[in-house]
Order: structure tokens, then sequence, then C-alpha cells
């Protein structure tokens, strides 16, 4: 398979890069950007020093989706709006993983992301790509939209309580911690390491975007959830991200019937791992890999339910995902690339 | 005024310590343990050299109950509870920082604490000591149990809107999150940095001591309330924390108006900062301070309203409050040792 | 005392700040930008709520130069280049943070800053202000070159061997380390979160524009010595140097005959502290004071001495030295302002 | 290949038991300890729930010296000097990770280790496994003493230029930064978060029990060389190791002269990277791998060289470069298992 990565200067993409070196049906490589060209990717990072002696290029849509198989898009918000209109309908398949196709909804699209929304054709045609919810979509697209780091913690710890009909629809809060990573490549005094480090901060209160990427999914599945309450922290490290979720459920339960649920929803699941009951995960123990692990108790005093979902929010909340759903896509071994232990401490 | 700590060498004790160095009432500093004796505090503290010549003592309670005016407990779990019983009742008033004194109902304290109870006549006796709430039960007390951080930071965020009766009863949930001197000085494979840097931890869930006595604190002002929902994350920063809390309103609200409410309740309060709309507070703004900086937004989505109440745990949820209680105790201007701008960044 | 600082918004200003807030002498302080005007300055820096209710202004040389007593350039490297020849010669005495009047060799300076030199008469007048070695001169300045912040600890623990003759001349390396905070305000790669967190880095190897500006004292104290050896690193904390250095002796040296050395020289320093045989200061223990602490141990195998330093960066290596500097200047007690227990932990 | 790790539960031994999930030649890993037993490897590391189906077992050096191919010892100091005399001369290599058998000078390990001596048959029996200094003797070995990590870095800093004979033999010096994980597991004040967390330590100044090791493999290459002077330092991240270091040489070189002499040495080690002129490498650029990144730069004003060298302490530092001495004792191919790309950021 001919591999492209747009956008491979950052985060995102070093990490899609990291995966590919891994993969067995990935011959080449090409690594892309939209401003800098014929520079040795290893000047970039140079922790590829000896390992990657591939060149940057510039990105030229035409040639690209003729001779590529697949292209990643790992392009900061609002630049896949523009480009993805000229590479779809070629021979490359496109997994985005920015949040510009994610929103079918056009108006609730500008209203939180405050950006000229795609063409329609282009939203049409994006399948949401949580690989566990839409496997079978999934191996038919042609074009991703790469779910966001939040909804990908958050909607795996919730799908199974909503698709069940276990929960009272409007009682759904999220209280999200991210690292800071997730801010991406770009410095700002926020994400600088004097402003951060020793410190903890709640952001875009009631605002953030992935909101009503969260939502539609949920109302994907039951049309009633919602609306749902979400609020994200910048926690003083690089990776991982945690959702720690509380819902009310329609009748008293039994959290290891509960967590019963939830393994005959994921036994078969190779990224997901539903912990042992009272053993709760920490961010670390997914770092590094596509994991998404899982553990939930039910509180009887009153009648919520805890789940707590981690993931590492460059892997399976970004570049794991976007080569799983390749994978998918292309009729691969799911796990090809992607099984690793995590380096633990 | 004559100030003895029982409990020097720890976190809460060393935090006393600072703040009475600059305490103009406070004369003398006897500097006490359980466990060593006679040894220079700048051995165990070297940031100390040159500022501190005093020894460690051993506790001697006959003596210290009459010597001095005021014991500082800075002990960890269940040492109050042998101590207090014997420096009652002398001249010298007491301020117990660690959780032993402060629920009232021995059933709750068993469960949560699994510790043995203190004696009735002991709990009959303490005051609980947030000092913008039981002001003028503080001034008149002998003993006082000086609340927990986790409860200072959600309690200072709750009161205004329990205290009017605009809330759900049942609808609280504090999502927590705590630095990690929280966890004490007492080395543990947990708190050691290999294992809590750059790693995200969930503890205690549904099992936190300090549950109880939020709501304790709570169904006083509005028997109606609870159960809460409250739960603890580990971050990996020294200190601060931060509540998360999710409430929902009997009807809709303007954030500007709760704003106005909160500001009525807290204008005169020397530590309590009502943050301007739109801005939230974060941890590091209020380190070393005795600072609790409070912030609300009101999602009209949801008719949720979020409250963000930060505080240095170790200053205003722990040393800074007991240093402002005694004060109280005394009548001694309040805010006498305590004021200062935080450092930065 | 009427202050100004010129660049309130950088880390150095907030610090000059912070200081004169507890100065008694100081009944004013203006504060000063070369960018923005008319913000309140709790804008710009929201842990100052309800402390600061001052605005920043505009930076208007004639008028300042008059009005006040004192002004501090907390500016980047070369504003001071621009502003300073304007500034003196009127009422204000002036004390500069930043490197541009520190060199008293052109051609030194424009190799390693690589930027214009300051008018000569600036230079001339400009008084190194390395508060222990030129406190007599500093006394009767006008203007102040306020020292760096590895020269500072570095040359703290450097003087009274360099100034006793007992060192080979050629002989001294120093291995310094800084915390983040020392790269400024300017949000850049280098210095974000993600990128500094969990890293360890050296930068300009044999290149940094310090080195100079210590065999320029030094030279001033014995003409034999250097050239020095001097590298940094950049340590994932935010606040701290640690200068680490080695030195040849020209003979045999007992370990407590030298650290008597360093007494006498430094006994009546408030701000020096000589620690004991075997005990070796970290930088946490003078975090946000005004503190050097120095420790040294002689190797008899290689006859190599070790001296360790470590000051707050913008305490001791910035802020807290310019205002110990305009203490001597203006006659007032050299703590005023200064004197601080540090927070621990 | 059946292989024992005895030590699994602490850092070291998650390392090799990482490296050996990916290394073809394992077929079966006996995870071994010497206080608990029968308890589920997962439960020690939950981030192995899913991956790890191994229980703990308790050494029984018998059946494991006759059952086994290979045991690695990750174990505390003292504890291989007692384990090893009764588990060679069976049919199992041992590659011990400990400090115990490193030292061939007795009164030197009693000086700097305070512990008993191991007895003389198994010290001269141990081959010093440096990979890439002592690769035949390796391959010929039966029982390795893995070298230390500050060695480990540090040497192979210097190999060149002693082997050379290039530099003065006493101008060594090394000023080594680790990370916390190099203090091991086992809880302690100093590796506590909150006392290392926004700290930078120096300790154990001129008494290292590393030194030692240095100068005994320098020395073997140039009995000339020494003493030096090493220095070791706490740095507030998890992992990752730099050696600064310092020498005089013999005349004036260029540094391209000689980075191409280091390149000549290493140009064939698949774990030993020299960085571009100009480039030197962080900690973080080699993180999780079994990567040695060197760069150097001299210095004509003062003609020293200043070498930086980089490792990943708990893999080229300990287990990374055991299972490469694994591979050299058996004939396998010598990266396997050891090739991965760095997780970054």
């Amino acid at each position: 398979m001919k591999v492209g990565i747009i956008g491979a200067t950052g985060y995102g993409g070093i990490e899609v890069y990291r995966f590919l070196q891994k993969h067995k049906n990935v011959h080449s490589c090409k690594l892309l950007t939209t401003s800098q060209q014929d520079i040795p990717y290893a000047n970039v990072y140079p922790h590829l020093h000896g390992i990657s002696d591939e060149n940057l290029n510039l990105v030229n849509e035409e040639k690209l989706k003729e001779e590529l198989d697949v292209i990643f898009l790992a392009t900061p918000s609002g630049v896949s709006t523009n480009l993805t209109p000229r590479l779809i309908n070629g021979k490359a398949k496109i997994i985005d993983l920015s949040g510009d196709l994610r929103i079918k909804n056009q108006e609730q699209y500008e209203s939180y992301y405050q950006k000229k929304y795609p063409p329609k054709e282009v939203i049409d045609q994006a399948v949401y790509g949580l690989s566990e919810v839409n496997r079978e979509a999934i191996k038919d697209a042609d074009l991703i939209a790469n779910p966001g780091c939040y909804p990908t913690a958050s909607l795996l710890g919730l799908y199974p309580l909503v698709n069940e009909g276990l929960i009272r629809p409007s009682s759904i809060i999220i209280d999200a911690k991210s690292g800071l990573s997730g801010a991406g490549k770009t410095p700002s005094l926020v994400s600088s390491f004097t402003e951060s480090n020793e410190n903890l901060r709640i952001y875009k209160v009631h605002e953030h975007q992935h909101t009503p990427e969260i939502e539609q999914l949920l109302q994907s599945v039951n049309d009633q959830v919602g609306p749902i309450t979400f609020s994200t922290h910048l926690i003083p490290m690089t990776r991982g991200i945690m959702s720690t979720i509380y819902v009310e459920l329609h009748e008293a339960q039994k959290t290891n019937r509960l967590k019963e649920l939830y393994q005959s929803y994921y036994s078969q699941e190779p990224f997901i791992r539903i912990r042992k009951e009272g053993q709760f995960p920490s961010t670390k123990e997914v770092a590094g890999t596509n994991y998404c692990d899982i553990s939930l108790k039910y509180d009887p005093r009153s009648n919520r339910l805890l789940i707590v979902s981690v993931i590492d929010n460059l892997v399976k909340g970004a570049a794991g995902q976007a080569v799983q759903n390749m994978n998918l896509m292309f009729g691969i071994e799911e796990t090809e690339g992607l099984v690793d232990t995590p380096i633990y401490p």
C-alpha cells in the first residue's frame, strides 16, 4: 500500500507515521505539508535520526489522489474543509483526523466551530470513524471523519448503556480531562510549560466543539438522549484523556451486572479493556497504545453510575484509531501495526 | 501568643509554621512531634536553614495545655482521637487539622474512616471550622475541627445556592481534582514521582471519607440536600484543588444573576474571590495563598449550573484556614499573617 | 517612592510588582508596556484579581523620567538599548533587568548577542548590579545593569575562591541547569509543555550570551581567570537554577576550611546561605525567595572542588536582586520587601 | 528459548518483560520474585490487563538453573550476591542487572557499596556487558554484569576518545542527570512526587557507586585515565539520562573531525546515533528505546570538548542492553526485540 500523510509535521501526523512504520502492508509513506517542502523529516523530528530518510513534500492534490491508496489528513481545523473536496473521488481513500467533517448539522458546526461548513457532498460521504460502533459502515467507506479525542473516550464509555436504554436520557454529565498534547503543536501561552506545569485549568465551559459530536452519535443510537453536560480540563501531562462520566439509571443495578453488560459488548474488541471490579484505569496504563480502558461503579446512595474511560488522546483519540479504520477499510487485520505493550512506568 | 504545632514535620505543620512566622501576634512557636525530639527543625526542612533555629520537641500534653494559648494538631488520621481528650479543658484552645473530629454521626465516621470514633464529649465540643460559614461559632469555640481540603473548595462553591434553596436537592455532583501533596508526606507507591508523573488517576470511587463531611454541612443548611455524588482524582502537580460542581436548578437562571448572588454572599470575605463572567480560575492562581476563587456558568441547554472552585489544598484547605480560625478565636484581624500575593508563574 | 515597571506584563515584571507590593517605602507603582495600554493589569494576570486595580499604561519616557524615583526595565533583549538613552539623566534612577547594558566590551556583546550595541555613555554609566560583590558602587549608581540569572548563581558560587586566588585560572567549568521560566513568556515550541515536559535538553552549547558576563566579573577580580567552560540545560520545572561548578585548586584543601572561607565572605549577607557540610541545596528550597544557597565539597582523588549554587531565576536571578539593588541605591534596609520563608513543598 | 526474570515486579523487570514480549525467539517467560508468589502479574502492573496472563512465582534456584536458558536478575543491590552463586554452573546463562558483580576490585566495591562482596569465582566469571565495547567477550559469556545506567551513557560517550588516547587522562568530568525511575520502585521521601516535582537535586556528591565502574572500564582501555570527577542530579522526569562530559584534549581539534572519529567507531552500531553537528539530543528523543544518542562540540577558547550522551535509563541503561546482551550470548540478531521508533511527543 502507498500511503500519504498530509500534516506530517504535527503531533497527529507523527503518530500516524509511527504506526505505519510497524505496519506490514504499508510499503511507502509520503510525508506531506501545506507549507514546507524538501526538508528531511528527521530535521523536524530529530528522534527519527537514522530511522527516517524521507523528505517532506508539498501537497499536490491531483497527483496524490491517483497515486496513493489512502491519505491521512492530520491538519489543523479548517484545512480539511478546503482540501477534501479536491482529494475525494480519486483512487485514494481519505481519513480526516480533524473535526471538519464530523458534524452533520451545519448550524451546529458553525455555532461551535465558527468556521465555514464543508460542501454538502463531502459531509454526506463522510462516515464517522468510531471503529467499534460503526465498523460495518467504515469497511465500505471512502471517506472517514475520524473521531475527536474526547468523543472517543466518552462514547466508548457510554455506548452500551445508551444502546440498552438503561439511563435517564438527560442525565449525562461528562467531566473530561486531557493532557497538553491535545492542544496541538502550535505554541501558545496557555500550552507553554511555565503556564501549564503545576497548574490545572478548565476551559471552553459549555462551549467545547466536541459537545455536538458526542450528542450526534448518542442520538443516532437513541434519539431521546441529551442534552449532555460536557466540560474539559487541561492536566499538566503530555498524553492521556480521562472521561469521568456520571449518569442516572432508570433503576438500581449491581455494578457487576453492568460490568457484564460492557463485557458482552466489548469482549471481542481488541482495543477495549473492561477492568476488574474495583480497579480503575489511570491514563499512563494506556499511554502510547490504542487501548481504551473502562471501569464503572454504581452508587446505590444516589442511584448514579460513574464510568471512567481512559485513552491516549494521540492514539485511540487520533492516529491509532485512524490506522484501525484504515485496516477496516482495506480488509486488513484490524490490529495490524497497532499491537503494543504500554511502556510503563 | 504562645503557639504549639503538633505534627510539625508534616506538610500541614510546615505550612502552619510558615504563616505563623508572618503573624504579628505570635511570639513563640513550639514545634512538636510524637516520635522525634531535640532535632533542629531545619534538619527536617533544609529550606529553613538560617530562618528557623527551633528544635523539635516531644509532645507533653499536660504541660502544653497549660503553657500554650493555642495548639494546632497537624497529625495523621487517628492521632487526634487519642490526643485531643488529653489536651482540652486546659488553657490552650485546640485546632485539629485532621478528619478525626469533623463527623457528628458515629456510624458514618466508622463506615468511611474505618477507625475508632473519638469520645462523645470531644465531638460535641468541636466546631466545624469553615470560616466563612461558621464564623460566629468559631469565635466562641475552644476546639475546632478544621475542614478537609476537598470539602472547603466544594462547600464554599455550593453554600450560597444551597442556602437560597435554588437547586434540586439530589442533583449535586462534585468532580474534584487534587495535587499530590494532599496525600501527605509518608512515601507510598501511588504518590511516588515515577507513578504519578505523566499520569491521571481516579481513586476511592464513591468511598472518599470527605463525602459525609460535605453532606453534613450542606444538610445543616438545608436538610433536604443529598445524597451527593463526589469523586476524586490525583493530578500530577504538588498543590491545588479544583472542584468542578454540577447542579440542576429549580428554574432557569442567568449566569450574571447567579454571580451577583455569590457576590452578595462573599463581597466582605477577604479570601473569596468571585471571578469575572467568562473567566475561570486555575489552581496556580491561588497557590500558596488562602484564597478560594469561584466562577460559575449556567447552561440553558441542560438547565445545569457548573461551578468551579479552586484553593491551595495546603492553605485554604488546611493550614491557612486553621490560622484564619485562630484569628477568629482570639479576636485578631481575620487576615493577620495570611495576606499575600500569589507567586506567579 | 514612586516606581515604574516597564515590561510589566513579562515574568520579570510581575515578580518586581510582587515584591514592591510588600515594600514599605513604595507608595505608587506605574505599570508600563510598549504595546498595550489602558488594560487592567489583573486581566493579564488573573491571580491579581482583587489585589491589583492598576491599569497598564504606554511608556512615555519624558514624563516618566521626571515623575518617578526609579524605573525597572523588565523588557526583552534589545529594548533597553533603545529606551535607556531616553530615560537616563532625569530624576529617575534606572534598573535594567535585561542583558543589554551588562557587557563592557562591544565586540563581545555583538558576537554573543547579535544585536546593536548601546551608546557608549550608557554603558559607561551602568554599574553591574551583583549586590553582594558591587555593593558600594551600586549605592552610588543611577543606572544598574542587573545581572543575568545564570551569572548570579555562578558568580556568587565562585567569588570567594577567585578573589582569594585559590584556583587554577583556566579550570572553571560551570554546568548550569534552569527551569523553563528563564525562557520568558513569549510562546515557542521549545518551551511548550509537550516538548519540555518529561524531557531534558542542552542548548546554546559554547555559545550562551551569559559566558562573557561571567568572565567579565571574574576578570575584574582576577584578570588571569578564564576562559571558562559554561553550558546550559533546560529542566522540566518552572523556576530554579542550579550551577554545578568544577574547579581545580592550586593545592589540596579540606572541605570544612573552604566552607569557613565562604562563611567569612558571606556571614553578613542576608540572602546567601552556606549550607552545612554534606547538605546540598535543591532548587525548591529557595523557590520564590531572594536566597542563593551554596554548598561545596572537595574531592581529594581528583583535586577538584565541586560547588553547588542554587537560586530562583526570577528572584535572585532577576526581580529580587533588582529590588535589592533599589534598596541599596536609595539607602533603604537592603532586605525591605524581600524577606520571606520559602513555600515548601 | 525459556527465560526467567527474577525481580519481575521492579522497573527493570517490567522492562525486560516488555522487550521479551516482542522477541521472536522467546517462547516462555517465567516471572519470579523473592517475596510474592502466585499472584497474577497484571495485578502488580494493571497496564498488562489482557496482555499478560502469567502469575508471579517464587524463586527456586535449583529448578530454574536447569529448566531455563537464561535468567535475568533485576533485583535490588545485594540480592544477586546471594543468588548468583546458586544459579551459575547450570544450564542457564545469567544476566545480572544490579551493580553487585560489576566491580573487580573488592576494596573499591566495599568502599562505594557498603555491602558484602560476592564470591571471587562469581566475580571472575562475570563479563561486563557494555555491548558495543565488549561484544566478543559477551558472546562467550555465561554470566553478564550488565552495566549501570550512568556508566552506559558516560562510557559510550567517552570510549572513542579514550581508546585513541586523545584526551588528558585526568581531565574527565561527567555531570550526569537522571530521571526519577533510576531510584527504583521502593517508595522514599526523596522520590515522592511532592518532593521531586518542580525541584532539582544533586546527590551522593563524589560518592556515587558508579564512579569505580566508569573508571574500571576506562582504565581497561587506557590505564593512565582517571581519576574522574562524576556527579549526579535528579531531574523531575520519569525516564532519561544525560551525561554532559567535559574533557581536555592533547591538542586542538575540529568538531567535525571528532565527529568523524565517533562515526568510524559507531557506524555499524545499530543503537548508537551520532547526531549532526550543531544538533544536540534531548532525553525524550530516545525514551522507551535502546538508543544512545551522542553529540559533541569542541570549544577552541578553552581547548575543552563537550560530549553529550543520552539514553533511556531503563532501556539502554538497564533492560534493553540486557536483552541486547542476551541476543549476543545466544547468537541471535543483536537487534531482535529491540527495534522501535521512539514515541514522540
